[in-house]
């Protein structure tokens, strides 16, 4: 019988990361992942409720902890700084996840349930998002579109800290994509771009 | 026996929404539609597979169709010009739906299998989007956030259309968007807004 391992939860997700990859998201079990990770079942059940779990622990809070970092933002920001504001300070609760964010994102890319949970999960943050954004203001059309990019800011900056774990500022990451596509959409809204820097 | 009625797939779309709207999109038939609508399982047959068809029908062919028109905008356009003409260019085909998307909207909400469907469709095209992009040298990042925007856009642009179907320009609703969007992004990248119109 294993002591208490303060590292159990990591020690499973890795053993069930390493399942999934090897012998497919679908044939993989719990009866494996924990032979692996040499913990109990009991164990396991500590901390996720099925295998599927181990890739979407967490999911359920996700909306309300966005949605009250874009509450607590700086009142006086206007809400799509609000909501980039929000998006660096929850991202950087994912700075465990980014060291297996590579294999989930394969085993995520490999399911068509996966990848429909996955999307489930984004539109309820999208949701939360779009909610916190009304409540400072903006229309429920303007409130969805800006949560809408908002979503699509934070991905590409977490795809690029997954495929480059050394660039650990999140914020540097957010306000890069930010910066990219302001300067993309400027010429269409007839915006002056700032010069080219030397 | 009904005679050929060149409006048999509108009749059989109307008495499909009103009867989702009534019964809800779980209860009704099939053979429920073809009653209201005065015509046989076979016409049904001829337009639709199915029930959730009747809501989705063409969805099969949309990501090919965006990804065409981005394709085959002005060369000298930036990518997300690009994308931008493609959306206008492709909300056009979409003036024949704004009568009934109101109700096909409500139904949707209505049941999770249905929004999961719509994000499904929505993810194919935000795929065939990335992928036209790339092919206009966009990396592969900046494709998938651009395209992702883009479809926001759209969804935003032809929301309004359908809470107020006299604004038939399309093209005026997307370039508010993205105008909108250019507008609230520009202070996170520096940019200068344009002085506010008299």
């Amino acid at each position: 019988m294993p002591r208490w391992d303060p590292r159990a939860e990591e020690r499973l997700r890795a053993a069930a990361l390493e399942l999934f990859v090897e012998h497919g998201y679908e044939n993989a079990t719990v009866a494996q992942i924990t032979e692996r990770a040499g913990l109990t079942r009991r164990t396991f059940s500590r901390y996720f409720t099925d295998k599927r779990d181990v890739l979407f622990a967490g999911s359920e809070q996700l909306p309300g902890i966005v949605a009250d970092a874009v509450r607590r933002a700086d009142p006086a920001l206007p809400p799509f700084q609000a909501l980039l504001a929000a998006v660096v300070d929850t991202g950087g609760l994912f700075a465990d996840l980014v060291p297996h964010a590579a294999q989930r994102r394969a085993i995520i890319a490999s399911s068509p349930e996966l990848q429909e949970r996955e999307r489930t999960k984004l539109a309820a943050v999208t949701e939360a998002l779009t909610g916190a954004l009304r409540e400072r203001g903006a229309t429920a059309s303007t409130a969805k579109l800006l949560a809408q990019v908002g979503v699509a800011i934070f991905q590409t900056a977490f795809e690029r800290w997954i495929d480059q774990p050394e660039r650990t500022d999140i914020a540097a990451l957010v306000h890069e994509a930010a910066t990219e596509l302001a300067t993309s959409l400027a010429p269409v809204a007839g915006l002056a771009t700032p010069p080219e820097q030397p």
